[in-house]
């Protein structure tokens, strides 16, 4: 099945609509049916006590990677809100660019739920945080 | 027994040393022992489609806000770092300031954890989000 | 405002329809409007190495106590089911009673959300366990 | 790497050591390093209203399955507890028997961390519950 949304739709909706995450830097890379990968670009602003990256821009990162793995199932039902987010924080990343790669676990009709892991770009064998997501869709009156 | 860090303190290692949180404009109002609170003044650059606030600022807010009711326990041991966190959104804030009331529930040697609640200024008696969070305390030769 | 099933009614539906929660020997000792309070007296088979009760008991007890939180505020609706429970465990309980303090954060139309927690009968103040707890409610039409 | 315990080995430690799980019928079909997968028989006595199999049935055995992956990869270190554990319910099993399929995310040398998921014996492709499980590893001198 093609994925319903593109990657430069993807990061338009980003820039336009969901300028904290755009502001960010978070940028996708791929999108497929039910998954999606993105980047988020190193910057000094991100790094928090200790020289590492800091959870809130990690969790950002999942929660919009989550948010691209939805739509490229249902489409750019923008309307669509997270209602759980569960992030474990494995290691702390060193400075360097992070990336995200998301998954469907379940898409029915009202809720979807996935995973997404993100690495440090150099050493993309050890996640450094592992996230767990639902998204509520609204039903389609409501879009 | 007393916070040991202050309002001032955690306002400055914010602007400081966690940019991120500090450049959202998240201002703490009080902390107590094992206790802080905390302010989000509404930005436009907040919104996601929906004309609501986006997730992220929140889960930036709680753990932030659990950051001061951690330090608040143990001092200013900055290194102290999030390894879970969990939230769960609860309503769509309206456009306005979100204020975050943190407290532990437990404080170890080496694990605190403790619980979040968010909700919109004008709307105090319904929570938008609630997180529950645990931070992982560097042994003192660390630190 | 009462609540809307009692503690004799809400420990019958855990004997006759949940029985793996009613043969665990779990009780209700209170119920008011969006509150619940249960004790899992102590048994052997509750062990696990180390000689501390087993997760899966306390997670169980915290599941049925949310329920009878929920069923608290909207009647005897059986059919209403957990779609997230997320379990923190703080302490390692000596063998003995267990008390479960749940109460509601949020209960809408569609979904309840609140927490329980759990402290051994002799160490009231020291939660061993803190729970989070997501109850889909089906709608009119489906009871 | 081959795993540091047998199926035989996870099978006797649950039904001498950990009777709650034991007595609900969980049986390990196998372990490799990392990763470990089981079966719930079906027995009326898991049903809650609604003819599905309850929560804590699930959250029990997952909890139990990723105990067998931390030991496949560290040895029968039994008192390795959960520190978290977090279930996401996808869909109502049908009456039947479960499986599950847990594998480490991340083994450090105090906590590991991994994801289990369950299905219906009959619909292995439509997951019923996700969990994702942390683990605290005593240390060396305390085992």
């Amino acid at each position: 099945m093609a994925a319903r949304v593109s990657v430069d739709e993807m990061n338009r909706i980003m820039r336009e609509e969901v300028p904290m995450a755009g502001n960010l830097g978070i940028l996708f890379d791929t999108i497929e049916d039910g998954r999606a990968t993105a980047r988020l670009p190193f910057r000094d602003d991100l790094l928090r006590p200790g020289g590492t990256v800091t959870g809130p821009a990690m969790m950002a990162m999942a929660d919009v990677v989550m948010y691209g793995a939805v739509l490229s199932r249902i489409g750019p039902v923008k309307l669509a809100v997270t209602t759980n987010l569960n992030a474990n924080f494995l290691r702390r990343p060193k400075p360097g660019d992070l990336l995200a790669d998301g998954r469907l676990i379940k898409c029915g009709r009202r809720l979807a739920y996935g995973e997404v892991t993100l690495v440090s770009a150099d050493a993309p064998d050890d996640p450094v945080c592992h996230v767990t997501c639902t998204y509520s869709i609204p039903p389609e009156e409501a879009r």
